[in-house]
């Protein structure tokens, strides 16, 4: 397919060079950043614009792959001229609509992007979406051809779904970066956690959360779990989360 | 050396066969439910009490691993008649301490352990402490007999490290028991979210957490938290995490 790329960011980034790589034509990348527009063209050998009006008409699908709020600020000015194709974003927690009445779709790729760090696209789940079965066959043909895991999904499923990322990935990233900070106050380096990190992730392919819970909260160890806000006391948030986070794995655990 | 073994819970379980599989001798095992008790010491071949008057008096090294609360308990009344001995506890949130005036240590290993799932120990960062040098270098090597990953730090620094355990390891799972909770409401299997997670995690072996986070607290994108609290409205728990998760992560960004 003859595909334009709308963004440069780094769905954007990972996801054109899958789209490239199996053998579809990018005929163009628009970012509103010049300077991000020619880097990722000068990665793909194809052409750019930083320019809504100069965007190619010619392209059979559209992807666009922008932040949320400026897709909804700009969706409508992107079809203008360019009714005839068909055109889908990759944001999770996005309406296909916000095309207004064309050929549309989502396809959400549900994996953490981070600029300059390119993803294996095979490996990432996909979550599709379009208007009518003849594009909804379009999508799930083109999609596959970049993932091996491709799913049909409603946009009030994916809605939860995008939640549940949120849950696994930001907050857990999150989780994270609260450990690195208090390590650091002892001069503790953060990698000393990754051997608990693994572990605690590669248990969840086999035994589900819920059930893989331990340490002082599902047990309910006051003793333990006080020691722990003691150290937080000048921490207002970072107390706040202990304790919330703490009150509502017992609540789990009791469920 | 000769080994006694105070606890048959998950970390009592992959800790004793690492000891006896690198060529430590296990006296016996104790645990308060001789069913436990009696469970380890087949897999061990070695003998079993549930009476702590009978626990073995001649061990150059008691390893107890039973919960905080139990520890406090019990430590006394373990250590009485078997003062020679080398007492050593496995809870990061606790002191030497509280096996008062004798030969005495920590040997915190932090991993998350589960009965029933064997850790490879080897692999398991261990924290070790002694009440002075001789103690110090007789629980070095004999950690280091079953963890490659050995490092001293003193109880204050213990203390962080166990909380920043809880972080990333309880609340990580917490985050992705939650997530599996919506997805149930919309009968999307957790195993969806694998992938994320595993990138999630595999991302923090060359990038700092802070510095990794994506999605839409990072960005502070109103418009898709919003939308992700309308989803969460019936669930003040989930919300009030929403929430302040959010805004810690907005914190951490700007600092």
């Amino acid at each position: 397919m003859k595909v334009v790329i709308v963004g440069a960011g780094g769905v954007a980034d990972s996801l054109s060079r899958a789209v490239k790589s199996v053998g579809h034509e990018i005929l163009q990348i628009y970012s509103r950043s010049e300077q991000s527009a020619i880097r990722l063209s000068e990665v793909l050998s194809c052409s750019y614009t930083d320019e809504i009006e100069n965007i190619d008409r010619t392209a059979d699908l559209y992807i666009v792959s922008i932040k949320d709020s400026a897709l909804s600020e700009i969706a409508e000015r992107l079809v203008v001229g360019r009714e005839n194709g068909f055109w889908v974003h990759t944001a999770g927690s996005m309406s296909m609509n916000v095309f207004g009445d064309v050929d549309r779709g989502v396809m959400y790729p549900m994996q953490t992007f981070t600029r300059g760090k390119i993803v294996d696209f095979d490996s990432v789940p996909c979550f599709i979406e379009a208007n009518n079965s003849v594009n909804l066959n379009k999508l799930r043909d083109f999609t596959k051809s970049i993932s091996r895991s491709v799913y049909e999904m409603s946009e009030e499923q994916r809605r939860y779904l995008h939640l549940a990322a949120v849950f696994c990935c930001n907050f857990t990233n999150h989780c994270c970066a609260i450990a690195e900070y208090m390590l650091a106050k002892k001069d503790i380096p953060f990698e000393v956690m990754l051997p608990l990190l693994d572990e605690t992730v590669r248990k969840l392919h086999s035994v589900e959360p819920k059930v893989a819970q331990t340490g002082p909260a599902v047990r309910y160890d006051k003793n333990v779990m006080a020691k722990h806000e003691a150290l937080l006391k000048d921490e207002e948030l970072l107390e706040k989360i202990y304790k919330l986070m703490s009150e509502d794995i017992h609540r789990f655990s009791k469920a």
